[in-house]
């Protein structure tokens, strides 16, 4: 198998595209990918962006390319207390912080809310995974708004991005179903933009992409999120990529271009129906938002903080 | 593994019903499920059906528990002249006709046109299936109408439904998408009602319901139809369907609702954009129809008829 740009040995066969490519053209490949779609669907709107780092491979070439491609990205990283692994993930992005020398926001919830995400679960009479988000998502809007950047950018790729598409047409859930865009917009200074630079990258490429470029992330999954329904979503659709390579792409695109006929007709946008918090400012969809709900159920004397890891002064 | 109605040993596992069931037990589920389909959707309006048969098991299963529900139901076959295949299949649909005392039309495309429906395909430059899907279109109407029966039933079943839609999902194929409904209803007395009983069964359950029933019908697929597509995209769906049981009626159902609520919003019917065929007086979408075109090109002497199979006189 040649490279189709310059015929040496190929170490990628990419159907969709119908290409093969080595090393150093997938790189460059991958990289205008991500580009241009940065470009074409106005992510960044010439704002500063962060980035939400889990330690993980979506999330960490993210990181680097943006600032690769010239992009200066700081990180957020949410420390969840889940033993080894929250240990080797922070590491990870340590590791890339010095790397790029960005810096990165750390948000301990064992320092500031006393208990690790499983204790924060129990508190809020949630599975991990839905404590996990809320924090999450408050601890991204915060920095962001706080630290004075424009957009989240988080890593959800295009395996991410389909099988949650097929989960919500599956079910036709429609509270989540023509929710989910490319972009979600600022709200009145209390909900960041939010985006997502590698919606058209596949799981595959941007393992690829990690591994031709040396970036060191953590291959375990999170110990507390088993999403077997996910996985065989994904399952299903790479089995239909297969016989129709190209599919996934067509598939997300096509929703993202039937989203916008719809809002064209209807005059919703994110953040409807939110009021703002009493406590912190920060959005809330009753008095109080789940943050501080969770702060107060903590018994906690901390404030919401976070610390900046910046790797000049490590 | 007992039967969870009577403690018999059940034949059959039904997990997205939660329950196992003997043979007995099984042919009452199912036919009560069916006739639950009719009349909770009102796909008869007490109107009289004629039921679409191709000698395959959803159709002759259609139409053996038709009559043994009480709704007196004839049938249509067309016989496309695919050597055994056709003469097999015309067996079968005859031997289900004297099985339950109906009669049978029959349109038989070498006889009328001169050309069996490979033969058909080139004149029409289409690919068999398309071919054969609009002469089954025009026949199954035009017997319905003419015959003086209310309502065509073709006996599509749950993943026959379920594929189609994902496929449609899939490519986001708007022109198809919204199209598909439980009923297509009459218009203008050119184009006669449809209607599929069998859209909540699933392929495996009309299967073990057939031969429960001892329904003799022919095991082979059409030897010019090979889709693989919506062979995987069946399969992909039943893997669904293994882990979270009960989706695919989910997702056939929410896809109807939404439609419902579509409709609401919308004007449009079927036969949209259509006119009536200068020379049958049929539905066309331009002067003529597309089987009066291709009786044109087939250099014919013939006139469109249908045979009447009546197992009383043979």
């Amino acid at each position: 198998m040649k490279c189709k740009v310059c015929g040496r040995e190929a170490v990628i066969k990419l159907k969709a595209y119908n290409t093969s490519l080595c090393a150093d053209d997938f790189i460059s490949f991958f990289e205008k990918r991500v580009e241009e779609t940065i470009r074409k669907y106005s992510l960044l709107k010439n704002g500063r962006p962060i980035v939400a780092v889990s330690g993980g491979k979506d999330s960490l070439t993210l990181w680097y390319i943006l600032n690769k491609l010239g992009v200066a990205a700081d990180g957020i990283y949410v420390n969840l207390g889940i033993g080894e692994y929250s240990l080797n993930s922070l590491e990870k992005v340590k590791k890339m912080a010095q790397r790029l020398n960005r810096k990165v926001y750390i948000f301990d919830v064992c320092e500031i809310v006393g208990k690790n995400i499983e204790g924060i679960a129990r508190i809020m009479k949630r599975v991990p995974c839905s404590a996990c988000g809320m924090v999450k998502r408050y601890v991204m809007n915060r920095v962001c708004l706080d630290m004075g950047y424009d957009v989240v950018l988080t890593g959800h790729n295009l395996d991410d991005e389909a099988s949650a598409l097929f989960g919500n047409l599956l079910y036709w859930r429609e509270g989540y179903l023509w929710k989910k865009d490319l972009t979600l917009e600022e709200k009145d200074g209390r909900l960041s933009r939010k985006a997502k630079p590698l919606f058209l990258c596949s799981e595959r490429e941007t393992a690829a992409y990690a591994i031709v470029s040396r970036i060191d992330y953590i291959y375990e999954e999170c110990p507390l999120s088993f999403d077997a329904k996910s996985l065989v979503y994904k399952e299903v659709l790479n089995r239909i990529e297969e016989i129709s390579p190209g599919t996934k792409i067509a598939f997300v695109k096509g929703y993202l271009k039937m989203l916008k006929k719809r809002k064209a007709f209807e005059e919703e946008g994110d953040g409807k129906g939110m009021g703002v918090c009493e406590v912190c400012g920060y959005p809330a969809r009753g008095l109080r938002c789940a943050m501080c709900r969770l702060m107060e159920k903590s018994d906690t004397s901390k404030q919401i903080a976070f610390i900046e890891y910046n790797p000049e002064e490590a």
